[in-house]
């Protein structure tokens, strides 16, 4: 079912929506949608839809529409959901907190391994049963342990400087939160969230109203 | 300089970002700069670039470049920070908490007003100087306030009956960090932040690699 070359990532940032609307389905006991039905409910055009999915293969039935079970396991598998993935902590100020403590994140297969902070008074306090370690630790840490993805929530000033240790380390996924757009080399997946560039849109579309 | 007019989201969602970079500028003191190294620097063309502010006004000077100052503060204009928003959190769970100690808001002119939620052990407790209010007080709240955005970190269930709330009373923006797509009528403004939909891209990318 692989054709997943020259997959955009517009197709690709769709895919988790897709993920999410099959998961609501499947908890409401629904067992087939129509793509039109489907549309109605996650806001894409049912060719938009159509088109989409057949970047992976071929997925529904004309006349029946789409089994949910298996749309969701395709989808999930797609999105490389079907393995578990390790994850560090780097920074456990407001933000990195609230993400250590976000459980959902475990359940869809994401395990944080461990939490490192430069502040003293931070290291040794558990969040969720996991220490908080020492930054001076991290290089090491790393060395002894395959870890999948980064999290970066320090501040922005040592954001690249922590991102360059993980990437030295074999961490070849990092998620930003710092509000900073990371270098790094080819290979290197990295997904921001930058909250402040999210509000700004707001004000943006707020302060142009007919 | 209002030009205004069918201004497509892409370049909406890229403004934050020449603020962003702008901001920094100033911080180093540079007055000026060209668009190839802004474009260096920035990750865009320069032609993206002077595409991009061509759309609100005549920026830049041919063998002169931008003059930060004013570039970055036309942006703000632009942007609408050259006012104040007032905001509500609803859900002061991690990400509502960590999103209320978060300054950096405050600085850029969201200046949080009430926090509200369910839960009895937190109504009371005051996150910097602002007390938890219980959400059953939010819609008097909002009759008698005036507020522009409602953050929104309840959970995935609650999030359509709350933010129905919070537009009945005339709040015109939601930001919204629940896992779910609101429904809203025309002319109010959301902007999500759907964080493990940003994970799952991460899990994907690295489940594709060559």
């Amino acid at each position: 079912m692989d054709k997943k070359k020259n997959i955009s990532m517009a197709v690709i940032k769709r895919l988790p929506k897709y993920h999410r609307y099959l998961s609501e389905l499947l908890k409401n006991d629904v067992d087939r949608i129509s793509s039109k039905e489907l549309s109605r409910k996650i806001g894409f055009t049912a060719s938009q839809i159509r088109q989409d999915l057949n970047c992976f293969g071929d997925f529904g039935q004309q006349g029946y529409g789409y089994n949910v079970k298996d749309l969701y396991s395709q989808i999930s598998n797609i999105l490389g959901i079907d393995r578990e993935y390790s994850m560090v902590l780097l920074g456990a100020g407001n933000i990195g907190q609230a993400i250590a403590n976000y459980t959902y994140f475990e359940k869809l297969g994401f395990k944080l391994k461990a939490i490192f902070d430069i502040n003293p008074k931070l290291v040794g306090i558990k969040i969720r049963d996991i220490e908080i370690k020492d930054i001076d630790t991290l290089e090491g840490y790393l060395k002894n342990n395959a870890i999948d993805i980064g999290v970066l929530c320090v501040p922005s000033r040592s954001a690249q400087r922590v991102c360059d240790i993980l990437i030295k380390n074999d961490v070849k996924s990092i998620w930003n939160f710092a509000p900073v757009d990371l270098i790094v080399p080819e290979g290197i997946h990295t997904e921001n969230v930058h909250l402040s560039d999210s509000l700004l849109t707001l004000s943006y579309l707020m302060s142009h109203e007919e």
